[in-house]
């Protein structure tokens, strides 16, 4: 995902230096004019804008807190802008440890996979102080399709990217069951797929919808592993606001059945298969 | 739904008798040239195909099967198609019933609301005997925009169409419990409705999601009674064929719930209103 | 169960006559005293109380209203007094068949198992006009150690007794899922189990915990489908009383992929091997 | 809880030294003999077992590492028994940090209220090395009427104790749905509660099904808050052992929606409100 973003900032003129535990990675960016540096530390330094875009909590808290970290070489007043799908909890931390230090803070997650970031067709979704989204637009604009404002506190944008992603994951566990509970009617998948995609209309539900019936989990597109993970901090953000989400707990708990069947590194659509298996599939 | 179905089936220049339990809504069908008839069984004497379209099981079971039912005035060899939602079994009971009698069955439930039956936009989903469908296909084309065949055996299709009915409801669930946490996380409804559309790219995400996020639940574009009525079928088929369904379960416990507040005939995606009000909202 | 019952009842004095669809069953209660008869209807001639203890829904109606019924038989006054778990809805019809027939009717539905019945400590649930229970109070005396009364209406009986069997069946899941995850943690069921002893105190925790602990589930004491029928009639009565029951739906689910991996004839509380599974076990 | 089982250990003849937070909460021991001190830090300054009796794994992190913390107190060789009901993974850390400081570390968690423990009946299930256990046998033998042996890892014995509350838990959850059901089927709850007493025989069913059915939640005996903190780390323990536990999430979402209806200070078996609601009651 953030070779795709660095590239389109490239592109849009801007001057980039990139970071990346893997230095290939980075080196990569190299050709199309980034700068590559050591550590996070060093690619903030005297930079107005740093991005960052990983893999979950943990390894945006070592990004940012650890000794060679973001928060040590971003200047007062530059701006970090977490991309990363983290939990409310931790945007609200960032948000108050990046003010101690007299940092500027945003979240601003994304949906799209990474040929939707090379193609410059992300959706992001950003929320924090209005004066610090205005000065980020731009860069939003050479990022993405489309922004939207989620509020005034950063951990909002979050809390609508993992809604987002348990809408899908929600879309995965319906096509799940029907399928299910079709085969054993006898209906080949293919029929139903068809029906829906001319109810539905969508490109979401046609993609998904052809994965799950002709079981292609592999290569995943987006692991298993990272699919309960956004469901489960789904679930932690409808636990610290106590708005109980049942569909997102059904959803954890089959996450989980497929984790434990060894589905950890399937696409997460896999997830089907436990509506399969508990028919006896 | 009937009228735009009748309609449609004069305008493609076929004869057409109706009947309809509230003789002004057959009456209304005179001036486009359908012949008014006083019971069921009259409706389908000389007949080559019936159509029926109807609330529940129960209406179609009297319709058939009372003392002037469809199943009296139906002649040996002549086919009725029934339209309605119902269940798996009575579809097989309707397929059992008109053997013994020497008559033909199809189902073939549809998708789309009564502006579409009118406007010929009707998703048609079939299943029964190859012979009877390939006669019928001229009559669906007269009705729908597409039709799908779901298998040889008619209840088939009635799986299809409770499993497709299944898959709204679900969604409706899930836009519930997104609304009902960012709501608590202070999230305009409106924003996360607009990064829905811009994922999902689908109409019915964009008019359910509308009507959740404005909670316009009235007048019912169809009813909360109805859709209950539907995930309990979906929850039957998947209870007879021992294929668990347990997003449709929790869909049904939340239809319940709706339904014990007072909210029968607010449209079906007021069933959101649990999730809200399980948040304290 | 039935012989049982009528071996109580001839013991407290009282004459009977006795009908099983297997004649040898009903013949091996010929040394105890009973009458043995052809046909449920033959059974009730002349009779003042008739007891039905039967397997489902289905096998009630037929045996009370088929040709040689037990309608049939039943003199005008006379009780019909149902045992069978079955519907609510069930019941309320017979309460208004035999009513329509000039016959009485209680429901008696009762707890325990076939040991128990022998024992004479069968517990009963029973509702219906009063007078009619008082008269039948001798009756009950002489099959259980104590009868408790729901109501006025006969299918209040039948709804106590359908949450009772879910009270059971929660235990048995909650049990499911609790050593399932102990398993994974590494922690000897027996322990667990001997925790639970000590902390419910109650026998029914200390059979059904190590039939689960210990995976014994053959010979089923009370086999899952029957298990599986008395959980789906739970949720037809919260339907019916709009008062949804997340965990019966959650315990149908569990039954049903029970079912689909084909442990129909296991004891019920192999249900447990459904979380067991899903965890990965 | 810490008061009773301070006081049994001095009847047993222990020197006791004891910190609260609360200074007059520790005064109260020093009648019976137990030295009072600042920090516990100081509590443990040449103690050989040092017992931690809290409210969640916030307060015993702190009780542990803060500055005057235990950790700092607690001599080498010397053992730390944690009795809180804390989530697997504080445990799995305590016994980390301990080890890195040469101290000893065992888990046991108990079931019992306040009165439990004064009167020296609590259930203590505990977890640790052999050696360490058979240490402080004597010590739980002066606090329960019960010890248990969950393993040789500690937090073997939280998954224990966390599983008996999500048992605990359950009965809740089936209690509320039964009474709810029948409510709207015009059954006196008190005849499903006498049903209940006669066929489990145990005392928590008396007791909680007592609660629930006058509706009595006030005082708390335990609260709803803490309620939800233990079913919030039992799903935690699930989650982390890839054992999906579907009854635990659907209790954690109701008491969710209990807290959100401002119940958090209403004894957790209050949960049982919102089925009633859900039921329109």
């Amino acid at each position: 995902m953030g070779a795709g973003m660095a590239r389109n900032l490239l592109r849009a003129g801007h001057r980039v230096a990139v970071y990346n535990r893997s230095r290939e990675k980075a080196e990569a960016l190299a050709i199309d004019g980034a700068r590559v540096t050591e550590t996070p530390s060093q690619a903030c330094l005297g930079c107005e804008v740093a991005f960052t875009m990983l893999g979950d909590d943990a390894s945006v808290a070592e990004t940012v807190w650890s000794e060679n970290g973001l928060a040590r070489g971003l200047g007062r007043g530059a701006i970090h802008v977490s991309s990363t799908t983290i939990s409310t909890a931790l945007a609200r931390r960032l948000a108050a440890e990046h003010a101690r230090r007299g940092q500027r803070f945003l979240s601003a997650p994304v949906f799209g996979r990474p040929e939707a970031a090379e193609a410059q067709k992300l959706l992001i979704v950003t929320a924090g102080p209005e004066e610090i989204r205005v000065r980020c637009q731009l860069l939003f604009d050479a990022l993405g399709r489309q922004t939207f404002v989620a509020g005034n506190e950063p951990w909002q944008a979050n809390a609508v990217k993992l809604c987002g992603n348990f809408m899908i994951a929600s879309l995965i566990e319906s096509f799940g069951e029907s399928f299910a509970t079709l085969r054993k009617a006898g209906v080949v998948p293919r029929v139903f797929l068809d029906v829906m995609n001319a109810l539905f209309a969508s490109p979401l539900y046609a993609n998904y919808g052809k994965m799950i019936a002709t079981e292609q989990f592999e290569p995943a597109g987006f692991s298993l592993a990272l699919g309960l993970k956004d469901v489960r901090l789904a679930c932690a953000a409808a636990d610290e606001l106590a708005a109980p989400m049942p569909l997102a707990s059904l959803l954890k708990d089959q996450f989980l059945a497929a984790l434990a069947a060894g589905q950890a590194d399937q696409d997460w659509c896999s997830m089907s298969r436990v509506a399969a298996r508990n028919a006896g599939l």
